[in-house]
């Protein structure tokens, strides 16, 4: 599903006696239901929208107990939303129901460097509570690229990852544990204040990813992760999009974990080359951002470690960033490419499937042979140190035959990556836009099961329904 | 629950119809049913043991899939086993019915260097699979003591850490996904090839430490890490635990993270002083061993600054083995407390709880105190980097006043460590042996989703029953 395709069911007015039963759940002070103030609310970074019949502005767990009880009653889809930065439309109200915004609950209620923990509201930033890690000498790992203004909550929800996640993993691997409100209106800890617990099954990897279906995280206990004292940024050039991805995985099979390893087309480079501070490479085919950490004593050594690893048939030349100026430049360069794709081409599908780090020469020249097949234009860059590829089909919405060709094109890239042992998302998750295809993944039988551990922690299937998995 | 009060329900005969159906789901040859044969399979390192009605050895999913359709037609319990090297009764059929031993089904299926990843079957051992991780330059970080025998399966099941996880994480966050058969006979794969994937519910997960009661793991593929170049061992002698508590937790606040930090109180260190080979500190009241790792020109500097936030008030020396036979002895030692402490005291309650690391000192403190109250010998030692301290009650049956104090200690212990934020299991897991306790940790509302949840993968209640969950 795409924006092209979607409509969603124009929502009614909620009655007044739900709207009073909302009222006495969560106060009238945290309500909205004027469809002009509700309508920035029911959309997110997918540009898929639909009107939210109410918006909630829940001020702690209790609150967010009683609201799910009230929706529960009233039979009434609630959707918990951060800030909207998801690109799948897993929090449009494409059922209509009940948006709660967590924005309000954005505290940092404790950063206890000894345990290397963060306990955190869902509505803090992301960037929020890096800096509070920071203040004591730790990061949290999770680092979407909209870092900036998205919240806790979205990252976990998605499992959101970002560049650093090849070295230091996903929201999975840092988070010890959680609160959450079940859609029957329980509220649960899951997990545990340590770095190890078996008791009872894990809850809280259960509820991270599973975008909203279980329940709502109002609390997080998020494991820190030392600072390291220092970074340094390579920049290696490729003949073409292959040599660079033999490189990643010549990079990835060798000891020297990056820190960061992202891929960049040659597309990309030539698309941002004029907004970009940094001095881009002209007639590469693909470009390697490569950052190593350690004590800065050791960077040497393992950034000669990791480019004597890149330096595979096809490299035209590394470079290391020699100031933080120039460091700075590359990453924003970096940061800048999703909304300039958004520049270029009046409408984008913006993938992020995932395949095993070898299969990237595969995975990238299959791409191009689609790209000629089906008449579209395909720019690729990405977190390649995990196989995670942001794979943008442009379009033009007035050029029909290329938008008719778009779903069959991209129903192929993820055959290709099936084919590749991938997955169709690595970090950005279903939502609505990938539902129809979660089939080539998951197996019915996994899909049963998953619908049947939904239904254990929401039997009346109030919780963002019809959302990241396909019926059955 | 422990080997004293545990009394099994005699298992009666398996009917020759039962057994005839077995036989056509695995073949004869892959059944037994005598109980002097069955009789080893009947317990494990807890010392709990019952006998089980059959003993079926599988050798590939298909079987094992026939086999769980066939126990579930005559509602007979279905208990996989590796090794039996767990500590918890987790394995043993105390309900009577079917043990499915994995140990043929040991094959490590694929090394893939270029991605990272190891697919093995359940029966394979944990050396087994260093072994052949190591031959391709990496390492599987999971390193239970019984490394040398437990079997991947019961890693799995247990979510089984060691020493290493205070760097690189338990199974948890060392595995990509699973082939699972599930209580209806339902072979699934969960999870990804790839570092990162979102795509439905992270089933992965919610299998591993499941203790069997969700599924039969069948094969698993395993993320790998590169072996460090060089590591380097410290070790640490404090004049009392709560100093060497201290320690752990001022080492744990800096950026190093030692790929091992284990604890050994000063009962331990003269226990085994006569049985080591290593030069053991006299009048000690603790000794930590700190291990770092890295590239060979950086363990000076690494292991310069562990030995810096080592060095609290009661520090009484710290020094690095100089030589890899010292390095080994020390290792020896460390590996030979559990054993030896068999040897000590005829019957121990082994716990394995987990505390923040800055509460080390407290539990420390506490569990002095309960052992004067309750006139009970307790040493400790463990992985405190994870703050997962193995707290052993040293009992002699013939005394029966210690082995009535034994249980109201042991819940005394268990109170304490939920009072200092921590869990009743760091990597043991539940099994019998803590199942009562359970309640002090889950809430009846995680409990009831827990056993709703099981409901889903087993409606009928043949896997494993009866074990890691207590009843609601």
């Amino acid at each position: 599903m795409n924006a092209t395709s979607f409509a969603a069911q124009p929502a009614a007015p909620l009655s007044a006696a739900i709207i009073a039963d909302l009222q006495a759940a969560v106060g009238a002070a945290n309500l909205i239901t004027d469809p002009a103030e509700c309508w920035t609310y029911g959309g997110d970074n997918s540009r898929l929208h639909a009107l939210p019949q109410a918006v909630v502005f829940a001020t702690n767990t209790e609150q967010i107990a009683a609201l799910v009880k009230t929706c529960r009653r009233h039979r009434l889809p609630l959707i918990a939303r951060g800030r909207g930065t998801g690109t799948t439309g897993a929090v449009v109200p494409d059922q209509g129901g009940v948006i709660l915004s967590l924005e309000r609950m954005n505290q940092i209620l404790e950063v206890d460097a000894a345990n290397r923990l963060l306990v955190a509201q869902p509505g803090a930033t992301n960037q929020e509570i890096q800096q509070a890690a920071a203040a004591a000498g730790f990061f949290w790992p999770p680092d979407p690229t909209s870092n900036a203004y998205c919240s806790l909550g979205g990252n976990l929800a998605y499992n959101s990852a970002g560049p650093r996640a090849v070295k230091y993993g996903t929201p999975r691997e840092n988070t010890l544990g959680l609160t959450a409100v079940t859609g029957t209106g329980e509220i649960m800890r899951t997990g545990v204040y340590t770095t190890k617990g078996v008791v009872g099954l894990d809850l809280t990897r259960l509820l991270i990813g599973s975008e909203g279906l279980l329940g709502i995280i109002t609390e997080a206990v998020l494991k820190l992760t030392p600072l390291p004292p220092a970074k340094r940024l390579l920049a290696a050039v490729y003949e073409d999009v292959s040599s660079a991805a033999e490189a990643v995985s010549a990079i990835m099979a060798q000891p020297v974990v990056p820190c960061a390893l992202e891929f960049i087309d040659a597309q990309c480079i030539e698309m941002i080359r004029d907004y970009a501070q940094a001095d881009l490479p002209r007639h590469a085919g693909a470009m390697l951002m490569i950052e190593v950490d350690g004590e800065a004593e050791q960077l040497t050594q393992a950034a000669d470690r990791v480019a004597e690893a890149a330096r595979v048939a096809g490299c035209m030349d590394i470079r290391i960033a020699q100031t933080e100026a120039e460091t700075a430049d590359l990453w924003a360069m970096r940061k800048a490419l999703s909304p300039a794709l958004r520049q270029v081409a009046p409408k984008k599908i913006n993938e992020d499937v995932a395949v095993p780090v070898s299969h990237l020469p595969k995975l990238i020249q299959g791409l191009e042979a689609l790209s000629q097949t089906h008449g579209i234009r395909i720019v690729s860059f990405g977190h390649a140190g995990n196989g995670n590829i942001h794979v943008n089909l442009l379009l033009d919405p007035e050029d029909a035959q290329q938008m008719q060709a778009a779903e069959p094109c991209l129903a192929a890239v993820f055959a290709l990556v099936m084919q590749l042992r991938g997955t169709l998302s690595g970090e950005h998750g279903v939502g609505l836009a990938k539902r129809d295809y979660v089939h080539l993944e998951l197996s019915p039988e996994s899909l049963r099961l998953m619908h049947d551990i939904k239904r254990c922690f929401d039997p009346d299937n109030i919780l963002n329904p019809g959302k990241a998995l396909p019926p059955i």
